[in-house]
Formats: structure tokens, sequence, C-alpha cells
């Protein structure tokens, strides 16, 4: 067989090798290999931003490589000297060598002075004839910097005359005319340096949109504001519900990057199936995110054939662009969301009571979303929350979701994972404890009396305050287990974080037929260890924590010694605040314990 | 945030930047760069062999780039002469380069004559010396062979004295004494040569396992026989069902490949979760594949903490190693599976009445499955029919899968893809018409009858028999949609298969409840095109064909001319059969639906 296939496809060299690339690494967006010339003053930065690049990249599964003097003077250029003619081959070896790596689909990064324009143009050119991408990107840090870094002591040898034609110093660097970007260092972090390379790399179509950090938010921008709020009041509307309205405000903020939008057809299916997006790499996006309309509503919406807006509460919200209208399948939908279609669970007794219609399609909203419940200051958006973490030079984030009041076992995992971090050699590990905030079933707490009560341990220093950002998390819940476990984490993603800690039963509850466990209780935890599009995040398992009678306070629970151990369940926690009995002295900090108490005995009076 | 960040961890080079790359690109099983050093006489094969190999591996998403003469000399290298110091230097820059691809985790395969050891073993040297993976391939060619073949007209001048110092004619080629691989091309095909340098990978580690195409098959070897047959006879043993004996056949033949046994617990999350099988690379495996045990047996099991012995009617059919057990959760396995829970679908009901927990492990099959059903020559494993394909010398190979009566309308698909594929350039695509043989629900056909229909169909020339193959495809059938379609493609691509045809509502059904289709008809096909796993197969989506009455012959459906066509549903299909109602001219071959009317009159009479 493959003899006679061979001639065929497999030895068209070229072209055709390189689209196989694309469709293999890039998926349909395509990847196309390239050379990135950084250049730049000794001390600029280059292989500092190279290597990060690099490591960005390739943790992003795109194959890319830095060429720099470590690895190619020691190497293939070895039998070179400096004098003019060897500079020149050694920059016409390298060009030679970038061009095979970016005939080879990867993303070739070369981080060398190169100071003279004559050199760098051959390098473009020697690309140009080839038809491979090149972008040059100066690294435009001033003499005086660089000098004053001197990271390996050049700069003072080339002042003291012991180093001779140091470029900047008594040899001249050519600034590029015309580089495909400039980055300056000086005001701008590794980081954000990175970013701004991935995003030429984007724009040129060399690797998959979204590949750059960058969080999408869907609110319109200023100058935009006036006229889509215009245009939104002239068209066809539907009103929106508020479970709607906090997803669209979970869209609107970036938590669900790249969707742009509630799903369309195609968008949904991948959800379905795959737990994931698929178009331009593999984004985890296990829930559906979708917007139930009526049927009446679809009818009137597909005879208008137009962008509608979104209503609620008879404001005008949002504009979806080219609506696409499909089927509401909801009894196959939570078979394959919640792996049950039990009406009596409380999330799809809401499913069954919707829209029999899905609309999906790109949203602009027009405003932020607030809720004055006097809780808004705590709605930070992904990007504030990058913020808030830049500004406290946060260099790991792990985020912990939680539905219910604090306790010392979360108290003291939480501790334990930040004490893990400073370990594994983070100087300024953070904690972002994020309460969900949207809709909960009626036997939660509410989001207010949570709010108070991890203000309590706060307040109480059982965490550390410095270290530690609390925010809402505007998603609603779904008590969909091991699906849901894995958006609660990809959600969380956006947010910059690189840790996520995962329990027991994470986004369980009990079976709506009730006796058992709706889902298996190490399932969330193991599914979402091996859920693809979270490449970005580590996941950290729970360890057990209990009450340790002999210590008087939270434990880790060890199983050699279990008789020392009492496990206080949700339950019995609810229990014990009803009927106003003190939980054992190190379970909950006092002051968050009363208003437990004060919340169950107000209830009780009801 | 990253400033500091980028201190701790994005600049620590080399090993750390390798391991990123092996995280990436190699899922848990690793990837590393490697280079792979072809050496042999100039038309040796080298260059083919090469970029078959740069091919293969890329359609799997392992970086590799071949280095050859057109894109060395003409760069890199092209100031470089003939003279002995120049062909060193030649050898050596290659090298150098080499080993910079596979520090970048990409597998670098180099084609040259290399003819000196002393060459060669440079190149190992450096690569040593990095601690980088090396393997020499010897290409080996006799030189009367390469001579015959001379492609480049080389040969012929060196012995007529134009070219002077060619290797093997006036200047030596010095064999390899310990390559690690030696490839000879004169009784192999170059898709051989390719899987025979990817298994040396494979056992390297370089790639991960299950690269190669190779289907396990997991019958214990001939030499093997006696000591695993006794050694079942003696231990514990569990019965199976008939449904449970096909999907061990299904296990058994490798349809199910790289799964080679009943799925153990973190397989089967996979599969329920994300549709595929994630450990070395993702490999689509949409339906679990389980077997279900009864609570009693399970503990007798546990209890006897050793291997386990398979039964079917009395016989030892297989061991299961190390088996692992976990809970049947048959609601959330059907919800996850079948997007229904409805216990009146027949497959699902089959699950509510199996055992409560499934046993997971590795199997060791004794014998070939048979079925004594007089059809036991259809049932070919994915590896006979490889080789069948290989001697029909098929350079595509395009499935069909079906479990009803081919009527014309379905001839009319089968034989315009091999239209299409011809006009793609293919020299010679064979069909594979590949009728499921497993277990289906009462009121299909039976396999018997259907064998026979089709049979009439080949040998009244409908479909081309010359380049048709019909087999049976040994697994049970689901009615499962969009999750089943995908098992359909996949297992095909177990025969070497790069084609798949898909059509309406695949795997569909009947909704248990009535009144309406299960799954929505569009959603297979849609879901099969996106499907992750599956690259090495182009799906090709059914147009849809009704009977033109005007042509008196099924026809491509053309909506503009909607009154010339009249569509023929299985239903009615049935009822015509049933009732001696002869259809449509054309819509059948004559004999085919003799048998079809014998059938349908037998079953009246029952």
């Amino acid at each position: 067989m493959s003899k006679v296939k061979a001639t065929n496809v497999y030895f068209q060299k070229n072209q055709v090798s390189r689209d196989a690339r694309a469709e293999v690494f890039g998926g349909p967006a395509g990847f196309r290999g390239c050379t990135i010339w950084l250049t730049g003053l000794s001390g600029a930065g280059k292989t500092t931003i190279g290597f990060a690049l690099e490591h960005y990249l390739v943790a992003r599964g795109i194959p890319a490589y830095v060429l720099d003097g470590d690895n190619v003077r020691t190497g293939l250029n070895k039998n070179l000297g400096f004098t003019p003619e060897d500079r020149e081959e050694n920059i016409r070896r390298i060009s030679e060598v970038a061009k095979l790596f970016a005939d080879g689909g990867i993303v070739c990064i070369t981080s060398f002075i190169s100071p003279f324009k004559k050199d760098r143009n051959l390098a473009r050119e020697l690309h140009d004839e080839s038809k491979l991408p090149f972008f040059e990107f100066f690294v435009d840090t001033p003499l005086d910097v660089c000098e004053e870094r001197d990271v390996k002591g050049l700069y003072a040898k080339a002042r003291a005359g012991k180093i001779k034609g140091f470029t900047g110093i008594d040899s001249v660097y050519e600034k590029p005319d015309n580089p495909e970007l400039v980055l300056s260092t000086t005001h701008t972090t590794v980081h954000d340096c990175v970013q701004r390379c991935v995003t030429v790399l984007e724009d040129s179509q060399i690797v998959p949109s979204y590949t750059a950090e960058t969080v999408t938010e869907l609110f319109v921008s200023p100058e935009d504001y006036s006229r889509v709020s215009e245009e939104a009041s002239k068209l066809p509307s539907v009103d929106i519900t508020k479970l709607d309205m906090q997803w669209l405000q979970v869209l609107a903020e970036g938590w669900a990057s790249p969707l742009n939008g509630f799903m369309t057809e195609t968008q949904y299916l991948q959800s379905q199936h795959f737990g994931c997006l698929l178009s331009g790499g593999v984004k985890n996006q296990s829930v559906p995110i979708v917007l139930p309309i009526s049927t009446e509503d679809k009818e009137r919406l597909v005879a208008a054939d137009t962008d509608i807006t979104l209503k609620y509460e008879g404001k005008n919200i949002a504009i979806m662009r080219t609506p696409e209208f499909f089927e509401h399948r909801k009894e196959e939908r939570c078979a394959r969301q919640f792996g049950t279609t039990n009406g009596n669970h409380p999330y799809i007794k809401m499913i069954y009571a919707s829209g029999d219609w899905l609309a999906g399609g790109r949203l602009e909203v027009l405003d932020k979303i607030k809720w004055n419940d006097g809780l808004d200051d705590y709605r930070l958006t992904p990007n504030a929350l990058r913020h808030k973490f830049n500004d406290l030079n946060a260099d790991a984030v792990f985020a912990f979701q939680l539905r219910n009041p604090i306790h010392n076992g979360h108290a003291l995992l939480m501790k334990d994972t930040r004490r893990r971090l400073l370990e594994k050699g983070y100087k300024n590990p953070t904690l972002l404890l994020h309460p969900l905030g949207g809709w909960t079933k009626d036997d939660d707490v509410p989001l207010d009396v949570r709010m108070k009560q991890h203000d309590a341990i706060l307040e109480d220093g059982v965490l550390d305050p410095e270290s530690t950002i609390v925010a809402i998390f505007p998603s609603p819940m779904m008590y969909a287990g091991p699906t849901e476990v894995q958006w609660h984490a990809k959600a969380r993603m956006s947010t910059g974080a690189n840790f996520y800690i995962v329990g027991r039963d994470p986004a369980g509850m009990g079976h709506p037929d009730g006796g058992k466990d709706l889902y298996e209780h190490t399932h969330g935890a193991k599914v979402l260890t091996m859920a693809p599009g979270l490449a970005q995040l580590e996941i950290v398992p729970f360890r057990v924590a209990a009450y340790n009678k002999v210590k008087g306070a939270m434990d880790f629970f060890d199983p050699s010694k279990k008789e020392d151990y009492e496990f206080i369940s949700g339950t019995r926690m609810r229990h014990m605040a009803r009927n106003g009995i003190t939980p054992p002295d190190g379970f909950m900090a006092p002051r968050a314990w009363d208003i437990m108490v004060a919340y169950y005995t107000s209830l009780a009076n009801k």
C-alpha cells in the first residue's frame, strides 16, 4: 500500500510538509514556523525574553527554540573567531540554521547582538527567498541601563579597554529602521514582553489565536458605546433570566475566554462530547454556556433575521451578533453534562423549565454588570485580579473555590499549600479565596452570610490577609461534579492562577433520589487531573483534614491513628449551628462560627 | 508577577527546557528530541525513508525535520566544496545543526551518504557529549540495486569517469559496525521501513508508545500458549456473557488499540469525559469497553487477590492480569455514553441488567475467536485486512460501516467516493465494505441474511468486486449515535483505512419513548468531523441519495428538482419486503431484493 501512497503524498516536500505541520500543530487555525530575530545591546534582555518566549510557546504545545551564543558559539560556530569576516559568517550561519528551523515548523528565536543592519537584512532576505516569515524584534534598552546591569561584567572590561570593539562602547550598534516590534524592557515586565511577542505571532497567524494570555472582555469600548447602545435600542430583543444574566456576566468578564458569547452549536457539541473547545488549540470548556429561549421567541427572531438585543429587567444589556438558533435537547444535554437526567436535580429542574431552543453568537456587552447588593466591590474581573496579583508581586497564585463557610480544615490546607509553594522556591505565593457568587440551591448558605464569615476568618488571622485576595466568582453553581470542577478550575486560569486546590467530591451533592452521593467522591479530582486544555494549571489534590481530638485542632488525617480523629460533615455542622451546639475547640474561628449560628437561628425563626 | 517567576522557573535552560517539551509534546509517556542519522549509498533510499518518516511523525503531532543535501548544501554549507577538509566540515556542521534540533525536542533526520566511520562517529560523539540521543540507521541497499535505480543518473556519470570520487565506484563506503537499525529496502516497503524506525524510537522512549501503526493483538504467542493455558486452568475464573465475548474479540484482535484489555477506571473516566484515551498521546475512544461482573464475583475475586481467568461457555478464553475493580455506575455511564438513561433503549436495558462492578486490566487471550456460523472467514482481523490491502496495492482505503441491507443509494455513494479519490490522484482506492457483526437489536436484519444480500450486490456487479473487500466488523452495536459513530470510525483506523464515509443519523434509532429520533440527525457527522484522536482518518460526509423517478435510479438529491425524487425510508422498505411489494426499478439489485423478501416472508410465517 505505502509504496504507491508514498509517491503520491509523502514526498512532495516544502509546502506540503509545511501544510501538514500547520494542520497538526495548529489545528484549524493553523500554525507555521518562523524566525524571530532579537537584536539589541549586550545586557538588553534578549536572552531573557527569548527563553521566556520559548518556554511560553512550548508550554502551549508550539515548538520553539532559542539559538544563542551558548548553543551556537560552542558548537556550529566554534571554528569562527571575531574578525569582521568571521562575524559575518557567524550571522550567516545562524540565519541559515534559523531558516531550517522555521522551515521545520518551529518558532526559531535568535538572540544575538547583531549590531549591523547589513547582517540583519541578509537574514531577512534569506527567509524572504524561501517564503518563510521573519520578524525583527528590537530589544530597545538604553546603553546606560545595560551598562548598569552589566550581568557578565563585560561593560566594565570594555570601559577598561580589556575588550576591544565592544558594541555600544567602541563599536557601533545600528538601530533597526523598521522592526516588527520594539520592546522596551525598562518599564515592561518579562511577562508583558512575551505577551507582546505572542500577539505579533497571533496577528501573523503563526500561532493560533488566543495563544496570548490576554483575557478577552466582551464590553464595548467607550468610543463605541453610544453607537452600540443606540443600535441595541432598535434591534428585536429577547428577555433573559437572572440565571442567564449571571452567565452573561461570566462571558462578558472573560471567565470563559476564548468563548466570546453564548455557545454556537459547534461549540456546544465540542463541549458536550469532548469537554473542550477545539478551534485554535484545545481549551477546556466542560460545561455548556448557552442561552435558552422559547419557541415563540425563536420563531420571531429567525423571521427578523438580524442581530438581537438581550434585555434584563427591561434594560438593554448586550447585542448578540449573527445569532444562530439550535434545538435545546434537554435530556441529552443533562445526560452528558450531569451524568443524570433526573428532574429533581436542582439545576436540571431549571433546564427542563427553560426554553426549547438555544441562541448562540458573539456578544457585545454595554455596561459592567452590577448587582447592587453591597458586594459588587468583591466582584473582580479576571483582568482586575491579574493586576492585583501583579501589584502584590505574586510569583504563584493558588485558587480555592468554595460555596460553603470556611472551617479550620480548609484553612489548614490553604496554609499548607502556601508552605509547599514556598518550599518549591516561590517567593510570594498568593491565595485567591474565591467563593462562588451566582445561583446556588436553596439549602446552601447565602452569599452575603458567607462573605461575612470569610471576612471574620481573615480578620481573626486564621488566613494571612497579606497574601490573600478575597473575590467573588460570578458563576452560577451547577452541582455537576467532575464535569463542573473542570469549569471551576478553567475559569480561574483566566486570572493567571497557576495552582488549583481540589478536594473530595467537588461540585457534588446528594443523589436527587436520596440515599447516596450523586458522584463518586474521588472522580472529581481524578478527572480534573487528567483533563485536557488546562496546561497552565497545576492541580493540587486535597489532603483529607479532620478534627484531631488529641491536638484539639483541625489536622491532616493520619489513618494509622484513626481513633484520634473526628470527622465533622457539613450536615453535622449545620445541625450544630441550627441547635446552638458549640463545635469542638479549634474547628472554626469563634467569630466566624457566631455568624453561622446567627444565620441558622434566623432561618429557624422564619 | 512574571519578573520573579521568570527568574525562578523560566530561565533554567537545557534540561528544564527539555523536560517541558517532553511534557507537552509527549504527554505522560514523554517525548524527547533525537537525531536519526541515515547513512547508505547514493540511491539507497535514505531521502525517501527520511521524508516518509518525517511525514509520519508530523502527522502524529511529533515535530520532525529532515536535513538533506537540498536544504543544507544550498544554504548553510553553500560555501563548502568537495575537498576532504570541506567534506569533513560539511558533516561537522550537519552534526551540530542536528544537535540543535535534537536539543529543541525535534526528531532530526539526516539524509547524507556519510561514507566514513570517522565522520559518523564524530556526529555520535557530539550528541553523546550533550546527552542527546543519536541513532545510526544503515539503509543497506546493495550497490547493484542502487546503480540500477540510478535516479539522478549519477552512477552512469561516475562509471563514465565524469564524476570523480563517487562513493561505491571509486571511493569507499565504510559500512557501520554497529548501527541501531539496518533497513533493507529491496524486500521491505517504505511503510514498513518507517514502522521499523518508529519502533526503535518507541523502544527508546523518544516517542510515545503506540506511535507505530502496528495493531497490537492480545493473543498469546504459540511458545507461551501451553504455559498460559495451564495457568488459566488454575486461576479463579469468572463467566462472561456472549456480549462481553464479542467485546473481548474486539479487544483481542486490536480494533480498540492501544487499549489492551477491558478498561481500568482511569481509561473509563477518560472515555466518559473526553471521548479519548489520553496516555501517550490522544487516541479517540468514545465508548467504554468494560467488563461488568456481579458483586458476588467481585468480592470473591478481590479476596483471591490474583490474576483471573475469563470463561465463556465453560471454556477458558483469556487471563486478565492485575485486575482492578470499580463501581459500574450505570446511570452515569449511560447518561454520558448515550445521552439518555432511558431503560427501554435496547443496549441500556442490557447495561442495567449487567453486574454492578467493572473489572479492568490487560488481557492475554488464548485462542482466535470463532463463532462457527459459517461466517468466520469474513471475520478478518485488522492485521489481516492490512495484508489484504497491501496485496491489492491499495493506495487509499475507504471504509463503509453498515448494519442494514445495501440499496443502490449506498452503492451510488460508495462508487462516487471511489471516483472522487481517483480524481484526487489515488491510483487504486479500495472499499472496505464492513458490516457490523456483533449484537444488534431484534428488529434489525440478522447478519447471515445481510451477508447474503451483500454477496448478491457484489455478484450482480453493483459494486466492483475487484476493488472491494467485504469483511465482518465483530463489534456489538450500541445505538449510541454521535458517540458511537466515533467508535465505528476509530476501529476502522486499525485496518489502515484512511477515509471513512458517514451519513445521516449514524448509529441512531428512534427514541425509546417514541415519536422522534433519539439523536439529532446531523450531529453524528458534525461530531465525527471534529473528534480528536482520529488524525489519520479523513471523514467523507454522505451526500443524500434518493430515488430519482425521472431517471428511474438512485441519485444524489437535487433540492432544486424536489418533485423528481422519492425518499424510501428503512421503515417503508421493510413494509414493502414484508408485503411482497416490488420497489421501484433501480432501488436495489433484484437478487438482493429477493433475499430481503425471503427473509421478511419467513418472519411473517413464524
